[in-house]
């Protein structure tokens, strides 16, 4: 099978202009199928601020409701993503914006309302995705760029999680593709001591992950981006790498700079 | 050679959620290949005021300022253009939102600055269009749905009055399809007294046109529309049709309601 990269490329590195002109230069130069997923950033939140619209969280999770929906579909899905594209265009790479409603791509079940009401959140599924439409851009040599939005198929806009979107794109495409899940921010990957950015676990698998998540040695901001990992791996997807922004053509080949996940 | 409707839809249709409703319920029912081509509406002013961006007009057009860019990118980029696709997806309509970023499907060239500077506004050239990626959505079934932003091909996104870009499409698309360009407004068609809705100008050459214009019999409003229909069916277009936005689905065959625009 050809290979395929699904690259998620976080908010800390959209928020840096510098960081993201290199990093989307890079990406340009990537010669093989690629789609980018990206998230939000500081700039939905501070246009929410001016439109008086305060985010809230619970348990991490910001809740969206009315106004936050409608927010996080001009931010994630006109903003940030058309900037991205355009970017990428002018490196030369042929690139189409994206969310979950654009060709049905990714269909989603509002969250259903139990302790917490998560407002406007869209739970996705890997056997949901239609894939058709990415294959056909993939095809045409076109890099998908997806934002962090599906829809409920009656006309709901919903906020997903850019990592699981990711991760379910992946997972969804790896019939036809052997992928790379790729997760790039701004360390250089699961880190063992949080404050040495050179404590890298080059290789994590399921015991590696249960024995050193019971020891302790995983720093907890890390463990949603490693079960996410595993759940990818399990649906399909040949390896998942966690790395820093700057290293991404590097972490294309077999001599990465960051922290493979497989279940070998 | 098939059949294609170009089908531009105005602010103040956007500006009407029962209207749209009802209209974009008629658009996903036209069994033949379309495009939907959106303009702004309210929102991006509102957005706009609550933002501090206040618009400034020269001659009828919105001076783009840095800010102005960004507000329009997020509102008809994300916010009109996926709530459109949305509303389709949950009719039934397959459709995919775009640019003209998105593919490199239309580059413009920013307006220089003579008298007045416009800012970030794009002019845009049929033979710059890039029409393999519509067509090839079109021949997936696809709708795709055009937001009225162009880019520079230097990372800049551009704001193009979305007539234009309904006129420019309609062109650069008529070596593959007999196109009909539809610009669906709150109006029945050309008018003749614009405080009668029924005094529709059924048909317009450029013969009847002249006669018209010359004797004042025309809407000074209605010119721009109809200059712009000129210079489609001058680029291949096969005809333009003016008329109510509740008139659409009439409007997609020979017994139409409105004004058709005709070189013959």
């Amino acid at each position: 099978m050809p290979s395929l990269f699904v690259i998620k490329i976080g908010g800390n590195v959209l928020d840096d202009a510098t960081a993201l002109h290199s990093f989307l230069a890079d990406v340009a130069t990537i010669n093989a199928p690629k789609i980018l997923v990206h998230g939000g950033g500081k700039i939905a939140t501070q246009i929410g601020n001016q439109l008086g619209i305060t985010s809230q969280y619970v348990g991490g999770r910001r809740i969206t409701d009315a106004a936050t929906i409608q927010l996080v579909t001009m931010v994630y899905g006109g903003l940030i993503n058309k900037q991205l594209v355009a970017q990428l265009q002018s490196f030369g790479c042929n690139a189409v914006g994206l969310t979950g409603a654009d060709g049905n791509i990714m269909p989603a079940q509002k969250r259903s309302v139990t302790n917490v009401d998560y407002g406007f959140v869209g739970d996705v599924l890997v056997h949901d995705v239609n894939t058709s439409l990415l294959l056909s851009l993939i095809q045409q040599g076109i890099t998908p760029v997806f934002a962090p939005l599906t829809h409920d198929g009656a006309a709901q806009i919903l906020n997903t999680n850019a990592d699981t979107i990711a991760s379910v794109l992946a997972a969804a495409l790896s019939t036809h593709y052997k992928v790379r899940l790729m997760y790039c921010f701004e360390k250089n990957g699961v880190l063992q001591n949080i404050h040495d950015d050179e404590s890298v676990v080059p290789l994590i698998t399921p015991t590696i992950y249960h024995q050193m998540k019971t020891a302790g040695l995983l720093f907890d901001g890390m463990l949603p981006k490693i079960d996410n990992a595993f759940a990818a791996i399990q649906q399909g997807v040949h390896e998942v790498l966690i790395g820093h922004a700057s290293n991404i053509i590097q972490n294309t080949t077999h001599n990465i700079k960051g922290t493979l996940i497989t279940t070998s």
